[in-house]
């Protein structure tokens, strides 16, 4: 695991990509943003926890190019929670902004855990994979748990 | 321009990037999934189109962040026009299945033009970019103008 820590690095310097990318964006389109990346996120994390589960047959390229997508829109949804974002089409709970720094630990805790699951693809292995998947798992649905309406 | 050649060889070899990542991918999950890849897409486009106009002050980081969120997503919707995917909430035109080859040139020529682009954001040069804009631009017009409904 000594070896994530130089990616691990990179990628939190990477972490920004999407701050302040925006300005002036509707409301209804800032919703829609997060809600386009998470469901990209969601869509591309599906094939990774079928392969955990043994639903889906283990592929080194395939975990890869989801893992990849996965780590990618993990970093976009964070700047779209501004004003006005709060009501309308939106599962979003009131808790994000009554506690918007446990709510943005939680989504740094989660960009960290999509770090680490495309280093875990990278390596080729099925069981560093599966435990990586479990631990990203658990970061989204800490989220979910706590500030997203079913 | 010559510098652009060796950055291109690579952003062409990953354009695979989302193929064959899918698979038993429900048809309304292919079409929202194409959806809300355009739709970041065009989000992330919309500020550099602006700067490149004069309606919003030229910032090469915001200009690099969003050039690099629209590379991005321009790799993604290409696998999700399968069978059953031409009907439903979409805006995509049957013309699309009926000359796929010209789509998949088309597709192809907007992934090369949004890797010019954030070649182009890269260099910190204004009026790079301001061209380079508006070359993106055609190519994402070509589509639209064939392949998609109003």
């Amino acid at each position: 695991m000594k070896t994530f820590a130089a990616a691990l690095a990179i990628a939190v310097l990477l972490l920004g990509v999407g701050g302040s990318a925006m300005a002036q964006q509707k409301p209804e389109d800032a919703i829609k943003y997060r809600q386009s990346a998470f469901f990209i996120m969601g869509q591309s994390f599906g094939p990774l926890a079928a392969m955990a589960k043994g639903d889906r047959p283990y592929d080194k390229e395939v975990a890869i190019k989801n893992a990849t997508i996965v780590e990618f829109m993990s970093k976009l949804p964070w700047d779209r929670f501004g004003p006005g974002t709060d009501m309308g089409n939106t599962k979003a709970k009131p808790e994000i902004w009554e506690n918007m720094d446990d709510f943005k630990a939680k989504a740094e805790k989660m960009q960290v855990e999509t770090a680490k699951l495309l280093l875990a693809a990278q390596t080729g292995d099925p069981a560093t994979l599966k435990a990586q998947v479990g631990e990203t798992g658990k970061a989204c649905k800490a989220c979910h748990d706590n500030f997203r309406n079913k």
